[in-house]
C-alpha cells in the first residue's frame, strides 16, 4: 500500500515522520513527564528511544496510577524459533508485568495454520516449547500470565470475530493487507479479537490495554481501534493503546527473522554458534584501523552496538561508555565484537539453563487445542 | 456463476438434469428400494417427488439400519418470519427425529448480523420466538433437539472455522458466492462448521449427517464436502450427506420469501389474512369455466395444488382424488381455493394455539448469546 511503513528504518528517517504525521501516532518522549510525575520507571527500551511512539498510552498510565485494572497483550505466530527480535517484546511484557499489569499472550496457531501451512501438531509444539518456554525463561511469571492458543479461547472471543466481519469492507481489508486470502481475512479478525476480547467481562474486563508493536504492525492496531468504535451499541469496547518500537536489525543490517537463520540469533542457538554468527556481523567500523582510530566508529550503524543497546547492556552508564569508546576510536571492531560475543555467550548459557525447567512449566500452564 | 441452479424450477426442467449430470447429485428415487428393504417409511416429501435428489443418503440409511448414530442438521437465518417454505424443512427434521435421528438446528445469527445488518437483540428474539418456537409447535421435540446460535457454540466449532479458512482460495469462494464481503467469507466457513462440527466428539461424534436443502444450496454442501476432504490429517471428518428438494412457490408462482409478504403465508398470519392471500393465488385454471370443465385444470401449474401437495393434505389418496377432480374439470378454481383456505385456516388456528406454549419452551431450551 502507498503508506506502507518500513519497519526496518531507524526512527530518524522519513517513515518515522510519516507515522507521526499521517497516522497520528504521538512521540513517546512527550510522555516522559507523565511517567516521572506518577513515579513510574521507564523501561530500558523507553529510556533508549527504541520505543519511539504511542497511541493513548497516557490513558493507560493514568488508569494504572488510579489503581484501575490494566493489561498488556501481544501475540506470537508459532512458526519458527524464538530470537532476539522476539526477546524485545518479551522484555516489554516483563516490564509491564512487574508494574502490575495483567499479561496476555496469544499464540497465533490459527494464522500459522492458515497462512504458513504448518502441521497442527508442530504449531502447538512450537507454541509451547519455543515461545511460551522462552518467555518464561526470560522472566515472565507463568502463573500470572494468560497464554492461549487462538483456536482454544472460548465462545465470546469467537463471537467478536464473527461480529467484526460485518463491520469492515473488502476494500478496507485490502488497504491493510494487500492481496487477500480467506486465511488472511480470518487472521485479521482473529487478531482484532486478540486485542479487544480482554475487555469482555468473560476475560477479566480489562478496559485499559496496551499492545506493544513494531511500527509495521500499526495497520492491525488501526483496524482494532476502528472495530472498537464500530461495535458501539453491540458491545462496549474502548480502543486499545499501543506503543511503537524500532526493530533490532539482523546481523547483516537487514531483517532479523526465523527465515534468515545466518543473520538471526536464536535464544536456543548453541552459544558457540551464536558467537560465530556475531563475529561475522556488520559493524559501523571504518575501512582501515588507522581511520577508525582517527575518526571513531559509527555505533548507530553497527549491528553489534544495537545488540548492546537492545539487549546485552542493561546499564545505561555502561552503554554510554561503550558508545564513547567506539566513537572516540579507543576500541576497534574486533575486540568490541569479542566482548559482545562473550556477553552473548554468557547470556545464552544462563538462559538455556533456565529454559530446561521453563519447558516443563510451559507444558503445564498452556492448554493445547484438542486438534 | 455459469452453472447457477435456479431453485424455483420444477424438477422436470433442464436445471434438474444439470444438477444430476454436472454436480453428481443422484436421483432420490434410486433409493426407494433401499428404504423398502430396510423397512423405513418414506416421508411425505420423498413419496411425492418433492425431494428429488441426494448425495450419500444411502450411506446414512445403511448406518441407521446398522444401529449407528445418525443426525440431521439444518440452519435458519433469524431475519424474518417463519413461513411455509421453512415449514417444509421443519417437516423433514420431524420425520428424521421420529426415525431416531439426532436433530441439530443452527440459528445463523452471525450471518444475520454480518450480512443482513439486523440489531443483535432483534436477531436473538427472532431466532427464539419465531424460528425455534414454530419448529416446536410443528412437532419437533424440544428436549431431543439441539438448537444453538452460531455465536454461542463453543471452542471446537470455532476452531473448525479458523482452520477451514486456510484450506480454500479466494477464487473458490467467489465461484460459490459471487462478490465477496468479509461477512460472506465468515458466513461460508461458519456454515461449513455448522454442517461438520457435529462429527467432533465434543458435539456427540455424529459421523453420519444428512443436510436437507433446496437445490440452490448445493454450493454450500460442495464446500463442506471439499473441506471435510481437505482436513484429512488434521481432524477426521466424513463428507455430509444431503437431500435436495424443490421449493414451494409463492402465491404468485414466484419466490416464497419473508421479503414478499403478500405472496408468502407465514405461520403466524392471522387466519383470515392467510385466507385472503390464498384466495388471490395463481392457479392452474383455464381462461373460462367452460374450458376448464371441458379440458380440466392444470394442478402442476397451480400454487394452490402445491400447497395441498407440500403441506395441507398428508394423505396420498386424498391428494390423488384432488388432482383427479381438477384434471377432469369436476371442480373449478373458486371452490377448490375455498376448500384449501378452510384447511389452511384450520391448520393455522391449531398451530397458533400450540405456538403459545411453544414460545415459552423455546425461551427455556435455547441459550441466548450474552451480547
Amino acid at each position: 500500500m502507498s503508506l506502507k511503513i518500513d519497519p526496518w528504518s531507524a526512527p530518524k528517517t522519513l517513515d518515522y515522520e510519516r507515522l507521526l504525521k499521517v497516522f497520528g501516532i504521538r512521540p513517546f518522549k512527550e510522555l516522559i513527564p507523565l511517567f516521572t510525575e506518577k513515579g513510574i520507571p521507564l523501561s530500558l527500551h523507553m529510556r533508549r528511544g527504541i520505543i519511539f511512539g504511542h497511541r493513548d498510552l497516557d490513558r493507560i498510565i493514568n488508569a494504572y496510577s488510579r489503581g484501575e485494572k490494566v493489561a498488556v497483550l501481544t501475540g506470537f505466530m508459532p512458526s519458527g524459533r524464538f530470537h532476539f527480535g522476539h526477546k524485545m517484546t518479551a522484555d516489554q511484557l516483563i516490564y509491564y508485568q512487574r508494574l502490575g499489569f495483567k499479561v496476555f499472550v496469544a499464540l497465533a496457531d490459527a494464522e500459522a495454520f492458515a497462512v504458513r501451512r504448518l502441521p497442527r501438531s508442530e504449531i502447538v509444539r512450537i507454541g509451547i516449547e519455543e515461545y511460551v518456554a522462552n518467555l518464561i525463561a526470560l522472566g515472565l511469571d507463568a502463573e500470572k500470565t494468560v497464554f492461549y492458543f487462538q483456536t482454544n479461547r472460548g465462545t465470546p472471543y469467537y463471537r467478536l470475530i464473527q461480529l467484526f466481519s460485518g463491520k469492515v469492507t473488502m476494500s478496507e481489508m485490502e488497504a491493510i493487507y494487500g492481496d487477500l486470502t480467506p486465511g488472511k481475512v480470518m487472521a485479521a479478525f482473529t487478531q482484532a479479537s486478540d486485542i479487544l476480547h480482554v475487555e469482555l467481562p468473560e476475560y477479566g474486563g480489562y478496559k485499559h490495554v496496551v499492545v506493544p508493536v513494531g511500527a509495521d504492525q500499526d495497520p492491525h492496531l488501526r483496524l482494532a481501534r476502528d472495530l472498537a468504535d464500530r461495535m458501539k451499541g453491540v458491545v462496549d469496547l474502548l480502543p486499545p493503546a499501543s506503543t511503537y518500537h524500532t526493530l533490532i536489525p539482523g546481523l547483516d543490517g537487514a531483517k532479523m527473522s526465523s527465515s534468515r537463520p545466518d543473520y538471526t540469533i536464536f535464544l536456543t542457538d548453541p552459544p558457540e554458534l551464536a558467537r560465530r554468527k556475531l563475529m561475522a556481523a556488520l559493524t559501523g567500523g571504518r575501512p582501515t584501523a588507522e581511520e577508525q582510530r582517527r575518526l571513531g566508529g559509527m555505533p548507530d550503524k553497527c549491528v553489534v552496538f544495537q545488540l548492546y543497546r537492545y539487549h546485552l547492556v542493561p546499564d545505561d552508564e555502561t552503554l554510554r561508555a561503550i558508545r564513547e569508546e567506539c566513537e572516540t576510536g579507543r576500541i576497534l571492531c574486533g575486540p568490541c565484537k569479542r566482548r559482545a560475543a562473550d556477553m552473548l555467550v554468557e547470556f545464552l548459557r544462563d538462559h538455556q539453563e533456565k529454559l530446561k525447567s521453563a519447558v516443563e512449566v510451559a507444558r503445564r500452564v498452556v492448554e493445547p487445542p484438542s486438534f
